[in-house]
């Protein structure tokens, strides 16, 4: 018989059941108090209920394994008993617990803490006997009710103008008794409370509070075990990707008290700065206070290192520097920790690795590994990549930022996330998410934020409380979130209900702007305009060195780090030198994607291309007639005369264009200085490049020469029911052959200079777009290969280059092993596989998508976040197919999936050879390409680095010549 | 060592190397030559040079296989010689050869004969001396030298105005001597001709006319194997689906001449009339011609039945009726037979299947089959299924007929391919085809036609030719392509120069109308109108009694006999009960498809549509607002107060469709009697039902109180750039449920009521369209077994339905395994499968797929018939997951492929449990699908005939039970 699995770890008195290793199954903060307990910190003892028993109480219509209420809690509790010499319920000397809960990940919005769980009629006599204070007693027990009715019996708010129902009560005695603080309430006042209290419970609930401490544990462990499907807790799961299968643990801690008198107190600390990273101690206490009083922002507190000077506990300040140092050794990280200091004795409730900003992070990575106390793998493994984006978020104007000072200056918080906000002030939630939803910057300003906030904050660009310390729930959230976030402005005071912020003797509304600097805590009343980050100044502005900024040491010191472990190769998706440039400051190895057709609308060439479009058709119709008039000269004297125009422009708009795209080519070739550039034939569908407005048409009309009405007419030639589906990509290819051969010429020839002038080597890999058949690709490539061998030809040079295709159409990826007979190398468009593969227009999905995640149908935006399941699978099919006919098959992908770092593990896993994004992503996939490689191993050759052979044309004759030979015989027959 | 292939196969003289089962290796014409002599058929000997020496030659850069012009053909001439006891190139008794093309199938555009081969200034001296006719034998030479300039060496017109170059040079000397007939020409005209012929070909193509008859031989086999891929032969492959792969066989072949006096002749006939299929000896002869003289339609030939009162040959006629009933019997189908007599000897020089129309076809099999001439199996394989379509072509309205016959009455020709058209006169191919590009009927109207008009016949809706008889080349074509045809009409004039059409005293010009009869051959000078087809008057119509036609009784057999080796079921895409009745009529055996869409267009009840869809998304977002509200019961009342416009609307307009479509579908179920039936829920995008002009955007303001402006801003949301990838299918139901659910009451409550009705059990099969995500079809679901789990318990009964889905877009077909979880039946949507899969639309690829076609990108339209390699490989993958997860899974096709016969084909091998099609597509379907069975053996059960099994709620808690479970843990905690 199978051994009935472990449901409860015990942890404590130096020594524990679980470990750090073990984070799975007994979630984050329980893991860490076992291990803390190991290693000899001060832990108040308890036990962990596991993550497992959260999955059976889902799989199972919400019940518990047999057993494990009626006896495992139970022995857990005596076995806590035993050590505390306490007893649950016992009138004399009662044991009390904390119930809370603990995901594998620290996670907001589910339920956090019970304190005090045990307290009841009776034993709150034996704690008021024991600590000799009524009123300690009293208020604990106050707390309790309170907190059990709120989170446990669901005693909350019907309706948002409802005050907090337990409030009301409280308030309503305070003004009774003509109190104006809560401190004023006595022990008999506490009591009355109480009573009053578990009324409203039993009137809400229909249910009376429990007296019984195992009625109250159940309850409390159903309550932790309830918040993890809590719809906070969903969306903040949607956004972070963390599966629901994973469930949360419980953890049941004996008490201590930091608010058993003014030796007590309580503190929340990270060893090192979460905002900036600098490595100073950063953190707060609240003397005579219970935990949640300083997360809740209530009391604002003092900060730790006031501690130092601190009559009554600077002894226990000299004992947390201890500890700070022994939990970056002992944890390898940055460590955000809870403390709680019971009538001078130090006890450590809590440690996590702390959540920080990606400047936090550059910083702490390049600090902590330089001086050993982290491992160059735990760095490059702990960066969000997607976070990185912060570091290029702009940041204020400085000499619009020095005018706001002395214009609109209010006043300075606690900078809790760095960065620039200017936005539109909401005071609520739900007036942030409408702001945003309406396309306007929103700043949330509160007074505090609480779980409630989230979806606002989200939609905020930046978040300024007047209250709340470092470790308020607003900064924790914007430390998380890479939020713009101003913490804790005491100065400010707002008003929600008459709707104002009033500071520094002016009052702002809802609705006007406001400005934060979150690096510096400065709040500003107006817009400020912004300017560039420091590491963008560093990189590409060049208005900063390298030796000045030590973000850029620390950014560039972990991003060659990732460069490591990294295997994937790394390219960029760029159109003009200037973007090449920023790509490959920021670590691009090539270029993945260059759209040919950006470069169609520069300036005047507009003209010229329109002036192609007009003639295009009608060239076309000349060619097939002159073709189908074979050698009959007279006839094709006559065509000629009759298309006289149409070949005079077409050939003309061509020639025009040869040089333009010939002198783009050789810029993108000159600034990629030998790195490989794939550049991708023309791609959209004509009718994009047509003048819209009634003036540009009449323009082009008398540029062209030819009558208004021709250019309307050929607008509703070339309009089309669906354009993603429609003319365009290879397909246009293949029926202007000539266009196909004048972008061929323009890269030839443009490679060959360039590689002339500077010495280097050249490769220039042409990709051809949308293939659905390999008959297509043949056929445009025979005009590639053809202008090549010409160019070659005539400059008296060789050259390497490659030739390969967009796999962004399914028929693409099923009919690979065909394609990959002509093509060398696959990039995967993503972008287009998506909105085919799903039957899906990103353009209309509006209408749907968001109703899809909402009801769970996506979990991320495909277009995002590649779907694996369907679009990964035709890659996947692709790949196979490619490799089996070209087993050195180079694959790349260029979608915009190429920059999100949950596709890049994925590309990683699928055995590409790179992947493309945006120059300003390259950092973010340069992050993840290495964590993936850590994650599921390297592979051995990065394509950048792979040895090229150039294409050639097929010595065997493919279908295309077939077709020339038929086309021939049929000439001599005809 | 392998022993080198045999490529030349003798026949005749009772003895044969090949026979009639060897037509891939020596083609149709070769085998049966085979056959013949074999079967002791008086066939003049020669061989056959097989067609993989054809395959040879375009393998190999236009060469033989080693020995073979040096050795085999000279060996092979060798044993002619020995049997004829001539030799060739022998000044007294030279043998004279015919060479002839002839792939696996017959092909019209290939070459076809050369005939005298052997023939030069020496042997013709010798043919003169043997016949003692020195015009016969300068006559033969003649042809044999123009033949082979201009089917060997090319000489031939260089532009469309010049005339036949060896025309123009017999022209002139007839002109020079005054000589009105050909026949005037003297022994020396001949001679005279002959030397400039080949004074012409040596300036024309720089050769000598080559006088070796090795030479000449060689010459002409390879001009039959250039002739295989000329672009006459390609068209008609292409149209045809005949692989190029396939290659022509060559014959050589003793002559015998037709033209040696008066006691020769020549003649082609087939052994029952090929356009009615009557058992009627049916055919032309001419005396004193060669073979060509009949096909080209130079001459009007005599009527083979004319023979039998022929003083010269009614011997003959008697041998030719014992062939006739001879060849029937031994090649088990009507034959098309060619004959020759030379002086009163008669000789077989060619026998194949006939070719025949539709009407002959089922006629043919019917009388066959009872006559034992034929077997069923033959019966069915040899009926082209794409054909019978013209069995339901309209022919002309009885009495508009009776008046045309008064007073436009033209002439009557002889009718060559059954049915009725009518058009605009066009006098070339060219104009044909720009009128049927144009969307215009063309009749096209030759003297007579020849292979270079096929493209334009191809265009015409009908042909009509001044000469020519039943085997001319315009009736050749007209049967095998089932056009309306009227042959050598001989009293028309028509006149390329003037482009006029003389007859009867009336002249019509190029672009005026004219009808032709090809059933009777009666053509007039104007539009006739046009009503339904004998077939169908009799089917649907019923204005026709089943015994008053012997084309239904034909029709009604072969259909029936196809009916006993079909496995694959048949239905029908029908919305309406009329469609249902002729679906049920032509052999549907079910619904596939029923469009529940198509019944909200009808009468007022776009109305109803319109309103549902103005108020559809305030509904949506008061729906989601109240779920938010939670039981928040005073802000849920505000709500209520604040859309009251909006769900008063929407719930109205859903109550009105409601009955209205409950009563669509009991019609529907009423008309089916119990066969299945296929309701996809709505699919297009919601802006398809909008009002687009002016006046009916009024009329719907007025109609529903809105503003005109909310309905233009309406038509603006609703837009979309890719419709086809946009708000539709099931992206409606899931955003409106309310509809899915309206649409599913209406299916439960009419199966409900009609089953009580009529008492036979009604099964409706719920069709969920454009799913690609599993759990788009489990939310859709839950809301039909809901539904129908209500009607069953308010009407107290239980049913049986079935629920599945399409699979129309990649990520259906790639994750149908998790699909098939929840769906009992894939009904494959393939009209937009391949718009996805192919990335194309079709309503936009007009503009490249012709191109395509052209240039050899695709074979055939992929809209038409199912792209295997591509669309069909996501089907077989499709397949494949479904039985994985439910191996019972029910397997459907319900795209306009459904009716394709190689579609069907394909359908059959994959293993689908039926194909859907259109009402007039089924009896094309019924025929295709035995053949399918026929050629790859059959499947154990039909689909109609499988049990079916209801569908029922999962047990087990879906994702969408879990993400209820969700909503209601986030509802008691928030």
């Amino acid at each position: 018989m199978a051994k009935a699995p472990k449901y409860i770890y015990h942890f404590g008195s130096g020594k524990s059941d679980g470990d750090a290793s073990m984070k799975a199954l007994l979630g984050g903060k329980g893991a860490n108090l076992g291990e803390m307990a190991r290693r000899g910190f001060n832990v108040p003892p308890g036990f962990t209920i596991t993550t497992e028993v959260c999955t059976y109480y889902y799989a199972n219509k919400k019940s518990y394994p047999k057993g494990l209420l009626e006896k495992d809690i139970k022995d857990a509790v005596a076995k806590l008993e035993k050590q505390q010499k306490k007893k649950f319920g016992d009138a004399r000397n009662p044991l009390l617990v904390s119930v809370r809960s603990g995901a594998r990940d620290s996670m907001p919005g589910m339920m956090d803490t019970i304190l005090n769980l045990g307290l009841n009629d009776t034993t709150v006599e034996g704690l008021k006997a024991k600590t000799q204070n009524g009123r300690f007693a009293y208020d604990s027990y106050r707390r309790f009710v309170q907190m059990y009715g709120d989170v446990v019996m669901g005693v909350q708010k019907r309706h948002e103008n409802e005050h907090e129902p337990f409030d009301a009560v409280m308030d309503e005695l305070k003004h009774a008794k003509g109190y104006t603080e809560d401190t004023q309430f006595t022990e008999a006042d506490l009591k009355e409370l109480i009573v009053a209290f578990r009324k409203l419970i039993k009137e809400r609930t229909g249910k009376a509070f429990p007296n019984d401490p195992y009625e109250q544990l159940k309850g409390a462990v159903g309550a932790v075990f309830g918040s993890w499907m809590n719809e906070r807790a969903n969306i903040y799961r949607d956004k972070y990707n963390i599966p629901h299968e994973w469930g949360t643990a419980v953890n049941v801690q004996a008490m201590v008290f930091g608010n058993m008198g003014d030796t007590s107190g309580t503190g929340v600390a990270f060893t090192r700065n979460p905002a900036n990273g600098a490595n100073e101690f950063y953190g707060e206490y609240l003397a005579n206070a219970q935990g949640e009083d300083v997360v809740a922002g209530v009391r604002t507190p003092l900060k730790i290192t006031d501690m130092a000077t601190d009559q009554v506990f600077k002894g226990i300040f000299q004992q947390l520097l201890k500890v700070r140092a022994k939990l970056e050794k002992e944890f390898g990280d940055v460590q955000d920790f809870e403390f709680t200091i019971e009538e001078q004795t130090l006890y450590m409730l809590q440690t996590r690795n702390g959540k920080r900003t990606a400047q936090a992070y550059v910083k702490i990575a390049h600090d902590m590994v330089k001086q050993k106390l982290m491992t160059p793998e735990h760095a490059v493994k702990s960066g969000d990549p997607q976070a990185l984006d912060q570091l290029l978020a702009p940041i204020f104007d400085t000499s619009d930022e020095k005018a706001a000072e002395q214009d609109s200056y209010l006043t300075t918080g606690l900078p809790a996330g760095p960065g620039a906000a200017s936005g539109t002030i909401a005071f609520t939630a739900a007036k942030a998410e409408a702001l945003a939803a309406a396309g306007q910057k929103a700043v949330l300003c509160r007074v505090e934020t609480s779980p409630e906030d989230l979806k606002g904050m989200i939609a905020a660009e930046g978040i300024l409380t007047a209250r709340g310390g470092v470790s308020s729930h607003a900064a924790l959230v914007a430390r998380q979130m890479g939020k713009v976030c101003v913490a804790g402005a005491g100065d400010l005071s707002v008003d929600y209900e008459a709707g104002t912020l009033t500071c520094n003797g002016r009052t702002l509304r809802e609705g006007e702007f406001i400005a934060i600097n979150g690096t510096t805590g400065k709040v500003y009343g107006r817009k400020v305009k912004t300017s560039d980050s420091e590491l963008k100044q560093v990189l590409i502005g060049k208005t900063m060195k390298p030796g000045d900024s030590s973000l850029f040491q620390a950014y560039d010191f972990v991003m060659k780090l990732a460069d490591k472990y990294r295997t994937l190769g790394l390219r960029t998706n760029a159109d003009q030198p200037d973007q090449a440039h920023n790509a490959i400051a920021f670590g691009a190895e090539g270029i993945g994607l260059c759209r040919t057709e950006h470069m169609f609308f520069d300036g005047d060439r507009i003209d010229s291309v329109r002036e192609m479009i007009l003639f295009a058709e009608d060239y076309a119709k000349y060619r097939n007639e002159v073709a189908d008039a074979k050698d009959d000269a007279q006839k094709q004297a006559s065509l000629k005369g009759q298309y006289a125009d149409a070949i005079d422009h077409f050939t003309s708009a061509l020639g025009k264009l040869l040089p333009m795209q010939q002198k783009d080519f050789e810029g993108l070739f000159a600034a990629m200085d030998g790195r490989p550039v794939t550049i991708r034939f023309l791609d959209p569908p004509l009718h994009e490049f047509l003048p819209q407005s009634k003036d540009q048409k009449d323009d082009l009309a008398k540029k062209l020469g030819v009558s208004y009405e021709r250019i309307e007419a050929l607008g509703h030639s070339l309009h089309e029911f669906n354009p993603m589906l429609g003319h365009r990509g290879c397909r246009l290819g293949l029926v202007y052959p000539e266009i196909t051969e004048m972008q061929s010429r323009a890269v030839f020839k443009a490679a060959i200079s360039v590689a002339k002038k500077t010495g280097k080597k050249v490769v220039p890999e042409i990709m051809i777009p949308l293939v659905g058949y390999q008959a297509e690709l043949a056929q445009q490539l025979e005009i590639v290969h053809r202008v090549a061998a010409e160019e070659q030809a005539a400059a008296k040079t060789k050259m390497v280059y490659l030739v390969g295709t967009m796999i962004e159409i399914p028929r693409a990826a099923v009919t690979a092993a065909e394609i990959a007979k002509d093509a060398q190398f696959f990039s995967f468009g993503t972008n287009d596989l998506t909105q085919t593969t799903l039957g899906m227009s990103r353009d209309d999905s509006g209408k749907f998508l968001p109703h899809y995640q909402k009801v769970g149908i996506v979990k991320a935006n495909p277009f995002a976040t590649l779907d694996q399941a369907g679009v990964g699978k035709l890659m996947e099919m692709a790949i196979a197919g490619g490799k089996q006919t070209r087993p050195e098959i180079k694959l790349g992908i260029c979608g915009e999936h190429g920059g999100d770092p949950q596709t890049i593990e994925y590309c990683h896993k699928i055995g590409l050879s790179y992947v493309s994004c945006s120059p300003f992503r390259v950092p973010v996939a340069r992050l993840a390409a290495a964590q993936a490689a850590l994650k599921h191993g390297g592979k051995p050759a990065k394509a950048g680095k792979a040895k090229v052979k150039s294409a050639k044309p097929k010595a065997k004759a493919g279908k295309a010549k077939a077709g020339k030979a038929k086309a021939k015989a049929a000439g001599a027959r005809g």
